[in-house]
């Protein structure tokens, strides 16, 4: 029953911290996961499946690997025989809760209209 | 000397504020045109192919187009024969200051290392 943690492994494009930030967060699928452990507390494989924005499976499995290498998740075996793992935040993935709640609010205002 | 401003043309994927935001912003290139515009008040072409990050040029002509079309940024000719153009936030582009204030703060604080 291992928590996991891996060292980071980022290519950063330039020193200013609003570039790096988005070397770690800029594509459309890792911020969507964690708004999910964070604002709806899924954990597993399966409850990230479930998100009604249906990432494809070979993106979430690449997109949690890299969550867990860059520090902001945690793998966590909750289960023996079989194994099964958890996602949970880590102290600098707990980070991104104001992020994210910005990210709401900006979109709340701005991008209300029809699907 | 026109001002242009074209409706958005944004694919959501689903009606969470928060995916909204980052079908508009969730790539590497986006968000960092609008630090330069807002932050360091980088208005033309010319400008922003300086950033030390050195954005492909096809790239950043379809981010700009891009961020014209969302409303994000809107493209103003200040000079004719030849036509010059720089671009400049909308309301709703400045708006987008808070959200790279956090993004930059979370970059400061969690993402020093070297290069």
């Amino acid at each position: 029953m291992a928590t996991e943690s891996e060292p980071r492994t980022v290519e950063y494009r330039s020193t200013c911290p609003v570039c790096r930030s988005l070397d770690l967060l800029g594509d459309k699928w890792t911020l969507l996961i964690m708004r999910d452990v964070l604002f709806f507390e899924r954990k597993t494989f399966a409850d990230f499946s479930t998100s009604s924005e249906r990432i494809p499976t070979n993106l979430l499995s690449s997109r949690l690997k890299k969550l867990v290498a860059c520090g902001l998740l945690k793998r966590h075996q909750y289960h023996d025989k079989p194994a099964r793992y958890e996602y949970l935040p880590t102290a600098m993935g707990e980070k991104l809760r104001p992020v994210l709640d910005i990210i709401k609010q900006f979109g709340e205002e701005n991008l209300k209209g029809g699907r």
